[in-house]
Parts: C-alpha cells; sequence; structure tokens
C-alpha cells in the first residue's frame, strides 16, 4: 500500500482542535499529507507512462548528475527520495540496458555506474515528463502563490535545519 | 539510511536553472526535501527519548481514536506515515504491553487491536512530546508566516487532489 492512500487524512489528527491552535503540528501534517499525495502521483505516473519505480528514476537522477559515473557505494548514499537495495537496482537497470558498469578513469581497478546513452535519453525523457507533472498538479496555484510558498517553506526549512539534534544519531 | 541525509540536498536538482523557472519544481523539491528532514528529526526523537519507531508511533496513533479497537486489516489500511508489518508492529507492542488483541464489542469473532492504559498514556505523552518538537523545530517561523503558509499549502494541497490520475492504479 502507498503512504497517505485510502480515505483517511493525516489533518484528521487534528480534528477537533480550536483553529489557530497548535498551528506548527497543523502545517507538519498539512506539509506530510500533501507531499504524500505528490509522491504517490508521481510513482503513479512514472509507472504508467515510463514502466520505472521511483527509486529506479530517483538512481538515474543521480547518474545524470555524474557523467563520470558513481561506485555504488556512493550511488547509495545520495539516494535521497527513496532507501532501497542499490545493487538490484542496478542490475535491473543495466540489464534493460540504461546503465553499464565500467572502470573508473584513472583507475581500472574501481568499478563505477554510468547512465548509457539509451539511459541519458530515457531520463531526460522522465525528467522533463515530471516537470510537466509538477506543473499539472499545481495548475491551480497562481504563480504569485507559487513563489510565496517556496520563499515561505526555505524560512520553515531554515528553521527546522537549525533545530536538529544532529550527532545524536 | 534515512531520507535526504548525508551531505546532498534535493535541491540541488534545480542547481543551475534560472531564478524564476521551473517554480513548480522547485516548490516540489523544497517541500520534500523539508518533509525529509522533520520526519528524520521526528525518527530520531522517538528513538532517543521513547525507543520507539515512528511505524509503531503511528500505529498507536491510529488505535489512540479508535477507543473500541481495530482489526488488524482495518489498521493497515490506515496506516499513513508508514508501511510496514502491521502484525509484527502489533507482536511487538503487545509483548510491551502497549496494546492488547481482544474480541470486538458485540462480535466475539472478530480479534480487535486496542490501546492498554499503559498504552494510551505513552501515546499520550509521545503526542504531547511530538508537538513540541514540531514547535522548537518551527521556532523561528513567526506566528504569522506559519498561518500563511498553512494556508498557502492548502490551496497547493487542493491543487494535486484536484489533478490526480484516479483508478489508473
Amino acid at each position: 500500500m502507498d503512504q497517505d492512500s485510502g480515505n483517511v487524512d493525516l489533518e484528521i489528527i487534528v480534528k477537533g482542535t480550536p483553529e489557530g491552535h497548535k498551528q506548527e503540528l497543523r502545517l507538519w501534517l498539512r506539509m506530510l499529507s500533501t507531499t504524500n499525495l505528490i509522491s504517490q502521483e508521481v510513482r503513479r505516473r512514472l509507472r504508467a507512462q515510463f514502466g520505472m519505480t521511483l527509486p529506479q528514476f530517483d538512481l538515474m537522477a543521480q547518474l545524470d548528475r555524474e557523467p563520470a559515473g558513481l561506485r555504488l557505494g556512493e550511488l547509495s548514499k545520495r539516494m535521497m527520495v527513496t532507501n532501497g537495495n542499490v545493487t538490484g537496482l542496478v542490475d535491473r537497470l543495466e540489464s534493460d540496458g540504461l546503465i553499464s558498469r565500467e572502470s573508473a578513469d584513472g583507475d581500472r581497478r574501481v568499478t563505477v555506474a554510468r547512465l548509457t546513452a539509451k539511459g541519458r535519453d530515457t531520463f531526460a525523457a522522465m525528467a522533463h515528463a515530471h516537470e510537466g507533472w509538477l506543473s499539472d498538479m499545481l495548475a491551480d496555484v497562481e504563480p504569485r502563490l507559487v513563489a510565496a510558498t517556496l520563499r515561505d517553506l526555505g524560512v520553515v526549512k531554515a528553521s527546522v535545519a537549525a533545530h536538529l539534534t544532529a550527532g545524536e544519531d
């Protein structure tokens, strides 16, 4: 089952709380439920239009930014959207001809994963579509409001980043 | 590895894109990276302060809203934040004395999971702490800005909800 699916909305947690109370909690639940909705839709469209999973898309996005390739260990660290078995993902994408395993430039003992030409073309098409899906989903939000939300979330993100209990991990 | 951890920020994807371009994509990446940061921190604090995982917290949140208890199948559908093996979660929380398996009111043939008194107390303490963590993390965001972001994200969420390709799942 996907996140936030079914009939239940996360924000039900603050239902019954007086208006104007628990605003930070409300904001978090709204961010989380909105993120889950978008993430679900992106997964659905990746699958329907490209037969691709989000971890596969994520992995290809990492490699697209590194023409020289990445070692599997480094690739694993950089996977941002999703966790997942990097070796399994690489095997699958390699068998589809989208990535290759090669020796690193300058060090033949090191093996790196790289996008193939077909992989680069496929990723470009997916990235272009992905950008369009976001435009679709946010079609009812005026550009002015998109810009304002982007700016406000910048303040939210900076506040969160400044209050992490790093090192306790 | 947790989501969005390490040194890489998701927003690097739009780095190099001219200011004002791809605003919807930027907004999505900012929402996702902020959500990941908060989610990571909530996991970290749940573990450090309560020895609890996010799926466990999520499961208890569902039961807290249903004093009459929930069947495991229904519970599984309602898990919002995380997927996960509901049976394994229930076994673990039951062995910690936080939930019990009982016959449903009115139908002895049906088994439901319910919070125990200890489970209710534990969940109340966690929910209270969780609310405080959100206030901490958003401490640098003025109340006026919290309210504005909450309102703007309401517009974003409504737009997304209106543009889902339901039924293709």
